[in-house]
């Protein structure tokens, strides 16, 4: 059979090129976005008398039956019609007859592809933000449960002050909101319709683009046709804040594996979501945390591969651009994916609270306190952090902590000591008093999670 | 001399791992930001009675002198003090004596460098936003000049459809405007102070993280101390937004370089934006629009490293995070410059309308009016764009244009044709006609540039 | 049915974690390869006495039955055994019974998926070395037709100096070149086997790693077994030598594009690498050219998808390393069809000679020459360049070409001009004249063919 | 002052244009190359008679003195003069009169770039492999020292094997081994002159080009012109080959900084590459090791951004190329100080033997023992593989390690377990039972070190 363009040419196309070229074999998966705008497109036809009732109803008739069998999985593509959108006129035209060929009246498959990834990535960011909402409730649950576990805090992985561990946790909730923010955000661009910008220019016949964004569920139109077909900044977008979250959960997924190290010790994944080793009996690897931040590659590669696919290319549409789908969809699969792992791994781990409060009792984190204290009684801070750095010299030198030594040998280096500095060491006291906005004083984390909660209740907009 | 936090340590660094690990080479670049944020906190703390008014009145005179020294260059820093803020305390203690090491009490490096960042960043995002805006009110005086240039416009570097070379432009218009969207939304993230998050935790010093905060122009504070040291999101979301302006920017390049040929030569560069060669002296060289389609890459490559660089990494603060800078402050420099490049040499090009309007009468650009023309009496497009296919490769077989077909040779094809489509095939003809919202037609055209002009003259938030 | 490894487990993974987790989706690909090392592994089992003959007669015979079903697309793999290996150790034991569990003796998936990919990569290395010999087979047949085709030759898409066609086409010739070496040298490192390396320690069953290398055709054995489960440079330098190959075909790629445009109209392709417009019947658009460029952003994603991987994870296996396939065998599809395309497209493009060598007489292109001449003469060279900037600019303004000044008028500018110019002028003798070695001249050109042609003939090693 | 190339031009370009356009602020550091090939061109022109001796004789005293200014730092270049070339080609004119410009004859900016970076990378590619080397070389003198430190092996980051310390570090000196055959055969591709391509078509004076690359000390010359001076695939490669180089260093300096933490405590930085907290006077944090893989990112996005700009690229030369220099210059200083830095960090860290010996004792690492125990009494792997695991969680269930189970516990599961298992789990014995070629067991990795001191004994070529 010819194609459906073919008029103009000689020679038939070999079938393996005919693959290589076809996209159906990726954009099959817009099968219902395409067919919810075909609806849409054909019902604003008659409202504006291009096509007569009589034929938008016997092509509505003929696309609805197609949607129930698409639903059903029922519906078979050939890479002979290259791509869904003339995979599916074929199927109509098989279905109702030549009057199915009025149906691109007015419209391209330029601006068509272009209207259903913006419907198919709507409902995906809507999705994506729902699901890291979910997220964040895990951590809200999780911190509201330790808001007391004193944890060590670390910079550059040494210990460096005792924190809350609810504290650490509502640092990821932070980095996720503004994963939302930046979600949300998109949507504004997302949420166009490039619907009747035609092949590039638009058309000469009446149509009424807003008539059938309306119909599409879409907040706005492109205002320029060439860009309308040739704009993919929704998909970069839509890329690049995918990344951050992904580099967000991959610093989250470092911690959970080195928390589960046997020398950490400070988590233990539920076995659901480790495994084991095919040689080692013993093994229980943190395997979807692992997972989770290679993926993070996977969706780095992605932003750069579209990013280099667009650079430089003239307007308007180019066929470089049929690469822009594959990645999008392994995005959305890999990160609905990660964020569903994510929450359940961080609901069912065992956080052994025993073990981070042990953790620190036996290091230096306390030494800042000393330095603070020193500063308060008025000595400068840089004078302070020089004298403690002398005292933990001396400590590691004789093998024991900043606890462990007397009233007299702190008041041989300065006479600012007073007894009152063992209360001031003690791990918990310490987080304590670290009372300022945002610090991790136990006061300021229960205010923390309240803002969490009201932040998290926030509908999403559009 | 010591090193300020040496007091721990038994062994003196060498001098040229202290130049490898410094950050002063380039942090430099932050003076007056690191001396602004020292500024505000200084004045909180005695504000808050953690420095009487004596001691701070003396480090803001010191600052003051640093400041003013800083704007006229005359300060001069030391790999030996790593970076911008040790080098400034070193140099505020050599002009006011030890009471400068009260000035880091209730601070630490790790929020302060942040801090200057973010001051850094948003002063700089909205320069970049105000020459986006520069470009786009260029690009709205050219349109104006040519709404009714016929302009051939392309798909697959394919001449496709006659447009209006105001629509053309216009194209990247609204390019830029999602960038301007962007940019402006980051600033909700980039508008907000970490300082007072101290190392991780926050500080046991009653400070007012909120009064800092408004003494430096943010519009709030971090909610998380630990978010707060350990976030790069800002930038990275600088560097994507920067990417996707260059990918834009990228695209009008090649359309430029292109239409600089002598094949195409639809304009001429202004000597000014051009170069010639150094061995062919005929050469007349589009080099700006080369050199910014270049540097495409170096923005990229900055997004990706930095997306690489906190791939993984655990909270809160590591020394990787110090490779956060360069690639920053190289884009901003990138961006500025292409932009404020792209304004004149946009403004400045000559457009040879002439050989435009010819171009699009010897092609066959006009054949889809035909294939319009069918559908319009009735004939299924499908059918019609066959009929219209056979036409275009009799004119070729011939070497004519679809102008040069006899009405009866139309009529052999399809008994719908009549005397009135020479009218429809005509370039200009075609281009008005495309009167659907957001199309090319000359009267969406000129309500597109009133939107246009709307859209620029709205202030940037913030 | 319990996982393989689940002994030490008290509960049930879900399914859709298991799904999420299980690579058998993509890495079924390796089913052949997966058998063929088994196969090798258990016949040294045997060899060294650590299976009976017997036990090893069985297993290759339930094996090969395996592989015959492999080849014949029989086999069916379940999520349930997350990955090729457990799935075929599952069939196995279906097919022979429990002793098939005596196969992963001395073995790990770990030292197993990697001889896997080993063999597969080298195989497909193979094929793409052939495929890009190919491509330069097609390119000799090209140039040796087109050594007169007089050309403008380009920089900055300018036109610069006229240039044999031939010499055009070798150009990318030699990049190709480059690409093969590349893909050699990188055998070297993927022609070593794994197998035996354990899960990371090597075993302590008396194993024979040269011979299982033997026997699978590798030249060497991998010297350290923690390097041999977790290195993946093999792949990297896949992707890179692809990336850089892409970037060869992504330029010429270009080329096309513009050169198959109304404007330039060089070369018309073949209908069969072409497609047309749903909406615009007379698009003849050079489709095939613009998907291999667009494909070129997939290949640099997804070497930096693994870079990203890589970069920061502890030595030696960890999970993170299951994402090295999919872009591996992604990779291998789009350069071995991309390959495929490009050879075909090259040899049945038409070449418009007349097109070509009147572009060449239409402009400056030949203003060096008479810079050369005067140089010649004596003059320095930038005074040279000066003088003939000079003329150019008369003509310009003028409306003529440097072939259509009078003798008077170049004799006012410098005595040193005779009549002798005009033949210097003339494009074919510019071409023909540029006799250095490397140069376009046709005596060099000729040259340069068969020294393309004794390339091309070489076998490539291993 | 005119431009050089300036003739042709109706206007003076501003000066903040040239300085966006200008390359010199970076490739002044090609100075000596510059003027290196200059020198070699120079003696070639004489040769060939193309310039007499006595104008080659002045040029080269010219250009030898400005080669000792240079060396000296006291040659001063500007902006105006746009490149290194030209600069040089002015400071030449200023020096010795119009004869200067004779320098020129037959050469471009072109090829004369192109020389320049050939010569600076081959010199650099020699130092990096080295640096490499020196670093091999530690690593080798370090293993010498650990063959019997017994130390946990891990996958997943748990603990999965005993292993020899020295088996550990040499695994890395296998990776670097593969850098230094990458380096080595890139420099095949780096070391040909592409100097008398001209422009891009070769040159009409009679030329010597074997001559020149002779002089300048390369092996070969390239064979075609325009790929000559177009070809950016070597620098490409040294990107490529210091990613992966960058790449090995992070995995190394995770494992560092992981060693390096409280918990782990293996190995303990030399002060020299740690530093202090601004604010925690404990801190000894491994900054070195952290900034190295920080960097990683920083290769990674200069080898994107070079990828991008040459994707798509026309032929020849084009403006985009001059953004291959920044890049490569940044990736030689980041590369040449990591490896230094890296060898003294290796040196100078304290290994904690007893730490790391002590941790394989209380642990499940041994459990791989008793399955291949099991398997090598004729126990199907699988089977063995279960019996172990249901062990080791009768173990943990108990809070013990497998020595602690009595031969009864054992004989309970299997009847083929005997007295002689406690020696079986010892680690000691675990590590040297593991005698299979590349596997851990100490007479191995004696061999190892072996090899690995003949590997790096050999010369590099070129």
């Amino acid at each position: 059979m010819s194609k459906l363009w073919g008029g103009r040419f000689t020679k038939r196309p070999e079938q393996w090129i005919d693959e290589f070229g076809a996209s159906i074999e990726f954009d099959k998966q817009l099968v219902e976005e395409d067919i919810e705008g075909s609806l849409a497109h054909v019902k604003m036809l008659a409202k504006c008398n291009i096509l007569s009732q009589e034929e938008a109803g016997e092509i509505q008739a003929g696309l609805t039956t197609l949607l129930d069998k698409a639903k059903k999985k029922e519906l078979s593509f050939s890479a002979q019609y290259e791509d869904i959108h003339l995979n599916i006129e074929k199927l109509l035209i098989d279905e109702i007859g030549p009057v199915g060929g009025k149906l691109h009246t007015g419209r391209s498959r330029n601006d068509q592809v272009a209207t259903d990834m913006h419907l198919y990535l709507k409902k995906h960011v809507q999705t994506i933000t729902g699901l890291i909402k979910e997220l964040q409730n895990v951590l809200i649950v999780k911190a509201e449960k330790h808001v007391e576990t004193v944890f060590p805090g670390y910079t550059h992985l040494q210990r460096a002050q005792p924190v809350s561990f609810a504290h650490h946790l509502l640092a990821y909730f932070w980095m996720l909101q503004r994963d939302v923010e930046r979600f949300e955000e998109s949507l504004k661009r997302i949420d166009l319709s490039p619907l009747g910008a035609g092949a590039l220019a638009g058309t000469t016949f009446p149509i009424d683009r807003e008539y059938t964004a309306e119909l599409l569920g879409f907040s706005g139109i492109y205002e320029n046709s060439m860009d309308a077909v040739s704009d993919r900044d929704f998909i970069l977008e839509f890329l690049s804040n995918s990344s951050m979250l992904m580099m967000h959960l991959s610093r989250f997924c470092e911690e959970l594996i080195i928390w589960s190290s046997q020398e950490f010790q400070f988590i233990e994944m539920d076995d659901t979501y480790a495994t084991g080793s095919s040689i080692m009996p013993q093994k229980k690897n943190p395997d979807m945390a692992e997972l989770i931040r290679g993926k993070t590659g996977r969706v780095y590669g992605e932003l750069f591969g579209l990013l280099t696919v667009l650079k430089g290319t003239p307007l308007a549409y180019n066929k470089d651009l049929q690469e822009d789908k594959e990645g999008m969809f392994d995005t959305v699969t890999t990160v609905e994916g990660s964020l569903t792992i994510f929450a359940g791994m961080i609901e069912t781990m065992t956080v052994k609270e025993q073990r981070m409060s042990q953790a620190t009792k036996q290091d230096f984190s306390n030494a800042t306190e000393l330095a603070d204290y020193l500063a308060a009684k008025g000595m400068p801070f840089r004078q302070a952090h020089e004298v403690v750095g002398k005292l933990v010299l001396t400590c590691i030198q004789k093998g024991i902590y900043l606890m462990d030594l007397s009233l007299e040998e702190y008041q041989e280096m300065s006479s600012l000591f007073q007894q009152d500095i063992y209360e001031v060491l003690d791990p918990y006291n310490a987080v304590s008093r670290r009372d300022s906005a945002g610090g991790t004083g136990f006061k300021q984390v229960k205010k923390a999670i309240q803002k969490a909660k009201d932040c998290v209740q926030q509908p999403i907009f559009v």
